[in-house]
């Protein structure tokens, strides 16, 4: 396999990973999720703390997220791209992500994702994620309008 | 050269160039910020925008940044690690980042930063940037007070 051959490979592989993983994001399907993570994952969340460290803090940040969601949950993931070597690989791109009011009315709006990956024992892992809203410098608000 | 001491090699290339940006940071020296990204860079920063597209749009969202800090700057870099692999790498840290005010306080707060990192013609990169803050979920503003 030459090296070429080999990174395509790899990328294909954190590909799956990902669309695994949203489907267990937009199943709402904490298990699913966090099966995708290693045991010592990093995690900058858009939300609540500064990080959450390891696979079990972080779990139980997923649910206290999904728990906000009761109803059906927007999260697509677009722009993704990903650079992957031999057993380190990043990825990011854009969110699109929200929820149903109880008006049934979506609510959602663009975020940032960036993802690193290990591959240990042949399994790719998620070892970092980042997601963020940037916000307005005047109001120290975060920018829920903005368009790509 | 064993893959170990290649990894050990390219991480030890990473943490060399994460320190000359980081002087360039602090001496508010925009060429030397942006002579570690790659032309194709996409960022994701903090305020603002959702993101910046290639070096030169990036370059005047640092002149900006950096105009908004006309006194001595806060910029420090904690619990960094780096995943390094042939020409692939990313790395997450903290930082401590903030300005000095009018009346000559410091004003810092604690955010996250990610970045991803290729190697061309044995050159490392910065080729995605990510740097935010959390925010609450209730006020929807930037958590600037929170501790690691």
């Amino acid at each position: 396999m030459t090296i070429e051959t080999a990174k395509a490979a790899a990328e294909a592989e954190i590909r799956a990973l990902v669309d695994n993983w949203l489907r267990a994001v937009r199943a709402q399907d904490i298990d699913g999720i966090v099966s995708h993570y290693a045991p010592d994952i990093l995690a900058f969340d858009a939300i609540a703390e500064l990080q959450f460290k390891g696979k079990e803090a972080y779990r139980k940040h997923w649910a206290s997220c999904l728990s906000m969601c009761p109803g059906p949950m927007t999260f697509e993931i677009h722009d993704l791209k990903i650079a992957a070597a031999d057993d380190v690989a990043f990825s990011h791109c854009l969110n699109w992500c929200g929820g149903t009011a109880e008006n049934g009315e979506e609510k959602a709006s663009w975020m940032r994702m960036t993802a690193g990956y290990r591959k240990t024992n042949g399994k790719w892992r998620v070892v970092h994620e980042h997601f963020s809203s940037p916000f307005d410098m005047e109001s120290g608000k975060a920018l829920f309008d903005l368009k790509p």
